[in-house]
């Protein structure tokens, strides 16, 4: 039985994800690690089979901590991703009312995502912080708050009432999880995947401008790029790029060889199939059509 | 008397962060705002005639929140910026040892910025969560945790003792803080100052490549880059670049002006003095000897 990592605790949105990524998810063991760090680590130690991690936008975990941790210590890759609607319940105990609400409680991300909702619905109500999303679920399960900003998930796992449902400021943010193992066989490609990387470019001018200059000649559409300072410090950097395309088709890997030749460090974090619509970039027919009349005319045929 | 916002409430890195910005503070008012929208929306009404808040790397805000509402709403542009290294004092009420400290509180972020010194230093104490570091102390002054996680203004401010000063798992960490104004002057060219703009490229492959190029091609050097969707969806996206060097200068004005001709939309968010070690990009006295021969030959000077 595969042991799963997720970012916990029990009831938020990650596991709400690691339970959308697995295609048999009664035959795994859910485990909810106290970090994303934590997570990964057991991964790397082979504690566990994989890992559930929020990657952007995220209302649970810190997000830089995410790409920190997978940048640095023993290399791991991404096998699939999926996106969840940032949409909250507020949960009640049984029978409590709007009006009756006193106290409201959450992690503060969630809390901040929601708050018009509450000057509006709960305008009276005290806010107060927990840990994280099911962390508030417990105190309102306990009676030490009136009302909690939860995901789904939690309404059902810790007995409490939906007060309101699909609560969300921004209608269509959503929050995208990696589900990540230690290196070994790369999903096949669907047509429709993403590849994800982190480069560390040398700091010349231009670096990066030749960097991302070797994806556009290829077709190559990037889908995020975000500059972290390493080790804490702003004075030196890595980016990390996520981009339409699969390594195994060829105009992604010779994008990435080309990366591998001009940059000091090219860290491949995986190719998997998108959650979003977007396609695989660029046309690998081209590539390939390319590559069969060089090898024709290197072996002496039409020229 | 000038009246700023910052990102509140008292006592957190934000406002160690805009005393250290304003050269006469005694002579401002400091308001704290209940979250970075409203502090920028204070100053776009005219209600403020200025905001601190965090954009980069931060314990208490969260930072996109800043970048969307900067690039959102009536332009407003930054005329300052500092930075503050990421440490923390451990508070409690006078006279509590170590051994006593059964309860630790703070914002989420600050708990994890520390927890490997928490499990060396206080193993046993359990952690709960505040809406911020100086919810954190007052907690503890009233006698509901026994150790608050802040921001080193809070000990004075709410009474309190150090129970370990300068607490941070990595050593080097900072925050970076903006003042920023309705657009008005902008603050003299110093030799090293910071850029920062968000532009929208378009989504044809190789926008951005482009973009870069045009900073490249004239020495300009990026300090920062990410991608933010906008409206909260992962469809369309606008970039968030900082970079080395100041709008009044040669070359950076002519790179900005191409990006205003190839790009859908360029908003400027501010040239200043940087706080870091590193000075201006490229070299503007190239550009201005190549301007000065050009206006020469057209004069019909020398060719």
């Amino acid at each position: 039985m595969p042991r799963i990592a997720y970012l916990g605790p029990e009831g938020t949105f990650t596991e709400q994800a690691v339970r959308q990524l697995l295609t048999d998810v009664a035959s795994a063991e859910l485990v909810p690690a106290e970090s994303v760090a934590a997570a990964l680590d057991a991964v790397r130690s082979g504690e566990r089979d994989a890992a559930c991690v929020p990657i952007e936008n995220s209302v649970e975990g810190s997000v830089t901590s995410t790409m920190d941790a997978l940048a640095d210590g023993a290399p791991l890759v991404a096998v699939a991703e999926t996106m969840l609607p940032v949409r909250f319940d507020i949960l009640v105990r049984p029978g409590v009312r709007a009006e009756d609400v006193r106290t409201v409680t959450s992690h503060p991300h969630a809390l901040a995502q929601v708050r018009r909702w509450l000057s509006v619905h709960l305008p009276e109500a005290a806010q107060s912080a927990t840990t994280s999303t099911s962390a508030a679920a417990v105190a309102v399960r306990d009676g030490n708050a009136d009302a909690a900003v939860c995901a789904p998930l939690a309404a059902e796992r810790y007995g409490l009432d939906v007060l309101a449902g699909q609560v969300a400021d921004v209608e269509d943010a959503v929050t995208r999880f990696l589900l990540v193992r230690r290196p070994g066989e790369v999903p096949a490609p669907t047509g429709a995947d993403r590849t994800t990387v982190v480069v560390v470019t040398g700091d010349s001018v231009g670096s990066l401008a030749r960097v991302l200059n070797e994806f556009a000649l290829r077709g190559v559409n990037l889908t995020r790029i975000e500059s972290r300072p390493i080790k804490g410090s702003f004075g030196e950097y890595r980016f990390f790029l996520d981009f339409g395309g699969h390594v195994g088709e060829a105009h992604v890997g010779e994008a990435l060889a080309a990366l591998r030749r001009h940059c000091q460090d090219v860290r491949f974090l995986g190719s998997f199939p998108r959650a979003d619509e977007g396609g695989s970039s660029g046309s690998d027919e081209a590539f390939t059509d390319a590559a069969a009349w060089l090898a024709d005319i290197r072996s002496g045929g039409r020229a």
